[in-house]
């Protein structure tokens, strides 16, 4: 929970967008690009024009209408450049090549591990040291390369997608710098042979792709660059690059769906779809120019037969697998968070780790190299067969274990590693098993580019494959008693086992689709969607998925989805978890409670009310704004512009007899003037333009500041002209010496601290603000549930709650969150809010909130009682 | 447009619950609910255990134990019924059986007409009768029935489903009567053998049958029946109806998301998948009881080879396909809405058939019996193949014309249907598709319950097929140069010819996946995919999709979507489309505004404001609640009162003498404090009890009242008192004659109107109206494209359009709407809203905009200008 507000605080600059007034911006600033556009465009015509004149007379005859013809077509495609469906080719067309590079330089690490460990089979311990050292250099590498160029290329980038396509902004994590970290780092770490997956990171990088893509097509001028059609874009990146990754566009679609998004529009739907199947598409036919492939199939094609796929009566088997999958995947993300935790928690460890960073990634290749050197322990496990080896051996079509007896099937190719001369085959699927799975969990915490469906989607395939060959070995003539004997296929239970597993780990459905296009065939698409199905429900009720659990392990800020059970949740209210206290400024406030505001308050934007009697909600200021303001009004420029004055007033009186004691009236007037001129001159020199953004973070940075007491104003003059330095140290005071260098600043540090107190005094000029006139508002007897789906819907970072058009509170992301996970937290303990207790004793009906509200109201008419009152005063009632 | 208005008052009461005050009805009563549950959970429990110790009393020992066993079984099962799985459950097997035993009904029919036509081979004519009386007999039973029954279960549904979805609330449309008008008039429908689907119907079944299994549901207690709760059984339900109809549960998931939402919650995916895929499991599972499959295998199965199912160098003739169903889609949709409305222009035809409502079906269903004739023309299109049949035949493995010559194949079965002696295999086809497809678009404007979605696959499917055999005899030896010889399988053309031509009729992507599942392959994903993304992009340019295309038809009240191409929608406002004449009501208001607002206005709600002058926004109120705080005002109780309090102070003039000068004055008091009586009886009075809700619908059905002119007040007085008891002739005048027995209505009509008169002059007491404190606002620069997003992603009805807490404006669907279809027409013709083409000369720059904003900021602040001004001045600033 400690790292959440500081992330908080700089995400979500664009939810606000969404509501009020912003959005004006947006309008205004497409409406500007399109007149630049028009204007440079009729330039444009204008300069072609002469252009092509000017090569009418240069070359006369020849290829001037060649030349003019490329001209039009180039004018023509720049044009149509910033369309979507050219976007999404490009993405789709370069994630099938980076796909395709990627797999092709794992290919080639992976082969010369096999050609070293071959090349030396002389002797063993040469053969082990080979097997050993070439994994940990590659992923020692793959470490220390992302750690160095860029951090936040580690893992699987899906639950960072999802946080981003929530709407919070995660810095770094859509640079190019992050791109080649993560391509390279993968490409490495997948080349050492660990169980990893590239799925996670594809999606990252087809995110980053995008990201890049749609930076680069901004050159050609598109106007309508604007963040709701990033975040359309993005999301169809995610299904790229799950696409692109199984050459599977429908699953990929789907899962991305399932996994990044809350809600999901539907007009979206055909852009993940266009730019996966093309993706897909690419990626394919490259294997086919390769001569890899004589046509596009599927990627790990099986062939069960068509006629007879399986019997009624074996669906219960898969309904078992189903079952024990849901188990396995939420042991799966337990087990992962577990080791993490242990980590983090053995302090002597975790320094120790700090410091030689690489180390613990050699250390678990080592040990997990080990395990699986092949003349070692590996020969119990199949271990010198690659993650994709071991799935098409896996989703083989042959049976091996006839009546227990493996030697009586003769093992090819691959399915060889699978034998052992003195070891049951039943015994190499379970050895397989249990040792893969804990160690994907472990290899996935080693902090390189990795995912782990892919892990777990093999060790769910040997799971199928061994309930497969046990009911094979159960009943060697298969089951169907009438006829025809159709034997039993265990590669059909491989399928199901994968789709299972890995649907328990993700929590998602649409493994299902992902696992008929990744094998070609849907004959088993019942067994496979019962066994989902129940994995899910299984694997949702103890744990959630990976990708939030990484969320939670990472501390990103998101909003967690409500439970299956969430029935309880419509037992508590807005009221409950809203915080009360809320920071506002009124209208007619001076810059001193600006300044007190600022220095207290956490929140990006702030509620302005009409009074701090009536609190009636007039809009919200963005924090920035207000800070310009601020330092506008204290900034250099305008302490210049005192100095001038002061020194026109000093000639004034020195010129005629000045009255001592009209004074301070004066300066009021005069300060009074300056508001006046500084706001009709505002436009030229523009507070809005470079401050808004950027004085927020060093000020935040600094704990000093936040830790002040908020009782500044009684601290001595000094120290608050400083404080006011530090906050407020941006860019105008250095841009306005350039200006006004003709005036001398000969103020004392004692006189400029005054002046700051008398500036600090006046009230606020809210003239050039950016004011919010319609932010979210909810009432205090809104539901959880409801909160909830508004949030995630509209993917809002705070809402007000209002009475009858009065603030009482604010929710936030923060409350939400607390109050969803302290409801349901994720060992089943339910734990109620505090204030939910009260309600249940039934006393209060219907009747009782309406005359309570009344009272509200009646109050609000009568607008006489202090504001803090209440709350309070009506929580006294509600309790 | 005209008959969108009746359809919008009626319509929407739940999306107002999304928001605000009344969230609070649904939690108070969850919690009510709770509260009583759990004392009669107490009762009940206390009961069982006397029950249970009575048991034990009356026969001891035996099986006591075994009933208090069952008791608690009972009990368990009770409290767990009301569960999301338990009901998916019976949803999807209630499905399922209507489903199969549909089919088997369809099966019985077809089956019929074939042995009618098959024995009666000795004479032309007569098989001519009986192939034509057959169905036209069963389509006029289905059309009369239907009509008969509930004319609400006329057509596909799906439209209905979508409006419905969307948080409109059609009446009629979940009933019990339809769900029996729509399941048998859907048999007779199909069982006549017409170009007719039963997808749409499905769904529209399925829904009803989630309606009506959630109300029997509740009988056993469920606390949770909210709206949003329905809504995702509903969006489950058409899951389910697709799912069960096709035996596709991953396809009828997706298309019905893609067909009835517009922003999905991921949350209730599994909702969808789970129902379905029970569905489609029991469905199949019948089928395999029945002893008419030997296991659960796909519905259409096709048996094209695996290892090398097309050729790259096929791609083009599927892009063909692709392209070329786009047109054909669009031009099926333009066809059928061509029909419909030629059918209404002609106003002589419409009367004659208004008045013999089953003419036109017979009509129509004569001439196309007459041309599908086997004997007939029917012999060069396959005249005598059903829907299945036709679809069975023309997704064959095997290769019709090889080389042009169509004799060389061995046709079997029903593929001989194919062959005719004289004409080619290619002109049977041509034939087929030209005549099937006016045929369909025709045949689904027949006012039975049946959908387009199968017609329009078969066509799909013969059109892939042309395309298929017209590539075989082509390329007899297939178009892979090196080796092996793969010739071209037209089965597969079919495949990607049924997806592509019924993704581009519905604009889904989907039916890729339905493909897959109705053929049990996914070999073709690639060429499929590619077709339906071609098909889609260029129907979706062209024309809307069928349901689109059925809902304008219709005018069901439904917001359109934004096209492909909606970057115009960046440049329209809100500001250009709203109303800017709201009607509203002030917090210190007299009944007689009250009375006025309610005569002229539409809107469900009206806008509650601070002042007249200030025109702060304070909160909406729904209609009926200030109709009943009206009725009360003017009521017979409180007349009664009135007379009651008369004959009091009758009796105190009596015995003192009273001075007439005070009169006005006391009279005054006198209202006041029977306000203050009134507002302490209420609770038990109880004007919100049944009063909210029922008088709205009468008081708008009555036209006279809404044509009403405005000018009401200046009309004599008793017709304003008769009017106003017209309007409100509702329960609490007879229900309070029995309480006030005692005292005499003594009267007189114009003592009546006078009272009347009086009480409308009394400010308005809000107290015990429910006020929404919170609802939607927007401000007067949000695009077009946002306020789509915002209500379509919240169900909106309307929304405010606040400037700093001012109300300027309201928006309503219908606005958005007319401004939607007005800037982007079905054929492509754009027209600008009028104020859109003032922004355009870019003079006006966001300084402006702050600095106009700000002005009215100002003005805000002084408080001093009328309210009709304002708008029309920033109107003026902005053009």
């Amino acid at each position: 929970m400690a790292g959440d507000g500081s992330d908080q605080r700089a995400l979500q600059y664009e939810q606000t967008l969404m509501y009020g007034r912003y959005t004006q911006e947006l309008g205004v600033y497409a409406k500007e690009e399109a007149a630049r556009l028009r204007e440079s465009g009729q330039r444009r015509s204008v300069s072609d024009r002469s252009r092509t004149l000017d090569l009418l007379e240069y070359d006369k005859g020849r290829c001037a209408k060649c030349r003019i013809c490329t001209v039009r077509c180039q004018k023509f495609l720049i044009s149509r450049v910033g369309e979507d469906w050219i976007f999404l080719i490009l993405l789709g067309l370069l994630m099938a090549l980076v796909s395709w590079v990627v797999d092709f330089c794992i290919a080639i690490c992976l082969q010369a591990q096999k050609w070293m460990y071959g090349g030396l089979d002389s002797n063993v311990f040469l053969q082990y040291l080979a097997w050993v050292t070439y994994p940990v250099v590659l992923i020692t590498f793959s470490a220390g390369f992302t750690q160095i160029l860029a951090p936040q290329a580690v893992g699987s980038g899906i639950p960072e997608m999802k946080t981003i396509l929530r709407g919070v902004v995660l810095k770094e994590y859509l640079t190019f710098k992050t791109f080649v970290a993560k391509v390279i780092g993968l490409t490495c770490a997948l080349g050492s042979g660990m169980p990893l997956g590239k799925e996670g990171p594809f999606v990252h990088i087809a995110s980053l792709c995008a990201a890049l893509l749609s930076k680069f097509m901004s050159l050609f001028g598109g106007i309508y660059e604007n963040e709701s059609r990033n975040i359309e874009m993005l999301a169809a990146a995610c299904a790229v690059g799950v696409g692109c990754c199984f050459a599977a566009p429908i699953g990929g679609v789907l899962f991305s769906i399932e996994v990044t998004s809350t809600f999901f529009a539907v007009r979206n739907y055909w852009r993940g779809f266009f730019a996966a199947t093309f993706s897909a598409f690419i990626f394919r036919v490259l294997a086919v120019w390769n001569r890899d492939e004589e046509t596009i199939t599927a990627l790990f094609k099986t062939r069960f037969r068509l006629d007879f796929p399986f019997d009624l009566q074996e669906l219960p088997a898969f309904a078992v697998i189903g079952i024990a999958s849901g188990f396995g995947g939420a042991l799966f993300v337990y087990l992962n968070r577990l080791i993490v935790q242990f980590m983090r928690k053995q302090k002597v460890i975790n320094k120790f780790l700090m410091k030689k960073r690489l180390l613990y990634p050699a250390l678990v290749t080592l040990v997990l190299s080990t395990l699986t050197f092949p003349p070692g322990f590996g020969q119990f496990m199949a271990g010198k067969l690659t993650q994709k080896e071991a799935l098409v051996t896996l989703l083989d079509n042959r049976t091996w274990a006839k009546q227990g007896i493996a030697e009586e099937f003769d093992y090819i190719g691959n399915a060889q590693a699978w034998r052992h001369p003195q070891v049951n085959v039943f015994v190499t699927l379970v050895l397989f098993i249990v040792m893969k799975f804990w160690m994907s969990a472990l290899a996935i915490t080693i902090p390189v580019p990795s995912g782990a469906f892919m892990p777990v989607f093999v060790i769910g395939a040997a799971f199928g494959r061994l309930v497969g060959e046990s009911m094979a070995a159960w009943f060697p003539d298969g089951i169907n008693t009438d006829g025809t004997i159709y034997p039993i296929v265990p590669g059909g239970y491989a399928v199901v086992g994968a789709a299972a597993l890995s649907g328990a780990v993700t929590h998602t459905v649409s493994t299902a689709v992902i696992v008929f296009e990744l094998t070609g065939q849907i004959s088993h698409i019942l067994p496979v969607m019962i066994a989902v199905i129940l994995a899910n429900a299984v694997a949702q009720s103890l744990q959630p998925s990976l990708y939030d659990s990484i969320i939670r392990i990472k501390k990103l800020p998101y909003l967690p989805e409500l439970g299956w059970g969430h029935h309880e949740k419509y037992n508590i209210r807005v009221e409950d978890i809203m915080v009360r206290d809320v920071r506002y400024i009124t209208l007619n406030c001076c810059y001193r409670d600006l300044h007190n505001v600022l220095l207290t308050g956490q929140l990006k934007t702030l509620a302005l009310v009409e009074s701090a009697e009536s609190m009636i909600l007039l809009g919200s200021i963005e924090r920035a704004q207000l800070q310009s303001l601020l330092s506008q009004q204290l900034g250099r420029a305008r302490r210049l512009q005192y100095i001038r004055e002061r020194a026109v007033e000093e000639k004034k009186r020195l010129s005629i007899v000045s009255d001592p004691a009209s004074d301070d009236n004066g300066s009021q007037r005069t300060s009074q003037e300056v508001r006046f001129q500084i706001s009709t001159e505002e436009s030229s020199f523009s507070p809005t333009r470079p401050v808004p953004h950027k004085p927020l973070k060093p000020a935040l940075k600094r704990p000093s500041v936040v830790e002040r007491p908020t009782e500044l104003p009684t601290s001595p003059h000094d120290h608050s002209g400083i404080a006011l330095k530090n906050l407020f140290c941006s860019s105008p005071d250095t841009e306005a010496l350039e200006d006004d260098g003709d005036v001398e600043d000969d103020m004392t540090i004692r006189e400029i601290a005054e002046w700051e107190e008398r500036q600090l005094d006046e009230q606020v000029n809210f003239n050039n603000c950016k004011i919010d006139p319609a932010p979210f508002q909810l009432v205090e007897r809104t539901s959880l549930h409801k909160t909830h789906t508004i949030f995630s819907l509209l993917g809002l970072d705070h809402a007000y709650v209002t009475s009858i058009g009065r603030l009482i509170g604010v929710v936030s992301l923060k409350e939400l969150r607390k109050a969803i996970e302290g409801s349901v937290t994720v060992k089943g303990v339910k734990v109620r809010p505090p204030l939910a207790s009260f309600r249940d004793s039934g006393t209060s009906s219907s009747e009782n909130e309406t005359t309570e509200l009344h009272k509200l109201w009646d109050r609000h008419k009568s607008m006489s009682l202090p504001r803090e009152s209440t709350p309070s005063e009506s929580e006294e009632k509600s309790q």
